[in-house]
């Protein structure tokens, strides 16, 4: 990191409630010229919509696009080329605020930022509340204690590796889940999970749905929802 | 839940750095009548420590303990005597907000008071930034990204449930070292994740220290301290 230029800013901005950011995220966000946000094309930026209600439309806006599905060897490039207007602004010497919905370093494509350019500028990252957090408790289930191991999943893992973190844990949370439900649901039944298991979308935010496992269309589960296994121990 | 007598919040207050309270949580906390926190004997409160620039000291406190190290089955008529006064709050129409560190659902003791206390009383949770996300910040360390596999470990499990869940997982983060640090650190250097693994403790409070962990002393290590295991993938 050098003094010369802007300062980087990635602050977690929480799940998608606006009163679930932290004072400190929401002095940063205030404090700097540019603003930047994941986008994805044509879609409104699920980041920048949650702190929407703290713009003063004074500040500059950048909106990048790091793919999600990519393969992380293929989206170099890609990611090199999005990075280049934040790139230009530090280097102009103005601040940027990347805002990051939950937690910046949880999943979050920041990282892909903070690689590329941590060490050129001062950076600080402001950690979040993550949808991790949100969803047990928008779900009204204590979700680990005592001694649990817990396991975090991404859905999109193949079928025999989700079987066995399944197997070896005490509670577990299953991520991304979009076009993978499905097997995530057989997988759960296979295993007797399914009583446990409980399915959330968009917590938080206005447009959050819980709905049991069995009743939901797979054709129309987004990217933002979460199954919840809560601990097999007795609290 | 029922409307007869007062309300029952859990707020989450972050890990430590005040700013890193919620602007719901914050809200919540000067809201009630009564707060309450867990606090073991002799010792000042943890999370009422976060909190303590917000208090103007015209509310009622509450301290209770239900003490970490007890078997779940031996801890139970302790929970319920401790319990006790926060119960006699609400009866008497008073809301109570208890204040959690970190995350109430996440390993947090809040859970206790909530299977006994939120069938009689209406009560809300509100998720707090948790030492899972705060201590990779702390340590400028991108986390988990893409698909990985992440797996949270508290340090107490025995030496070989911790060395197959490190074996099976891509990051992982073992929190609660205290006395089991040394237990841990050998598994570490053994399974040759010692050059990965950076410790931390009392994650973004004034005290907080950053040491490798060949450099610390184990009959130093406090209960609030993690060891970060992070991704393995190339990001």
């Amino acid at each position: 990191m050098t003094n010369a230029g802007g300062r980087l800013y990635g602050i977690g901005v929480g799940p998608g409630d606006p009163e679930l950011i932290t004072l400190k995220a929401l002095r940063l966000l205030r404090s700097a010229p540019v603003i930047a946000y994941q986008s994805a094309t044509n879609k409104e930026s699920v980041a920048r919509k949650i702190v929407s209600p703290y713009l003063d439309h004074s500040q500059i806006e950048v909106a990048f696009h790091l793919p999600r599905a990519l393969e992380p060897e293929k989206a170099k490039s890609i990611y090199d080329q999005e990075t280049q207007p934040i790139a230009d602004h530090l280097a102009a010497g103005r601040d940027v605020v990347v805002i990051c919905e939950g937690d910046p370093f949880f999943y979050g494509s920041f990282m892909y930022l903070f690689t590329r350019l941590a060490d050129k500028y001062k950076t600080e990252v402001v950690p979040g509340v993550s949808s991790l957090m949100a969803c047990p408790v928008a779900l009204g289930l204590p979700f680990t204690y005592y001694n649990d191991v817990l396991t975090v999943l991404p859905a999109p893992l193949p079928r025999e590796a989700l079987i066995s973190q399944l197997l070896a844990t005490d509670a577990a949370a299953i991520m991304k889940l979009g076009r993978h439900f499905l097997k995530v649901r057989d997988i759960l039944h296979e295993l007797g999970l399914a009583s446990r298991a409980r399915y959330i979308e968009r917590a938080t935010t206005t447009q959050q749905r819980i709905l049991p496992l069995d009743e939901i269309d797979p054709l129309d589960v987004p990217y933002f929802s979460m199954i919840i296994i809560p601990t097999k121990n007795k609290l």
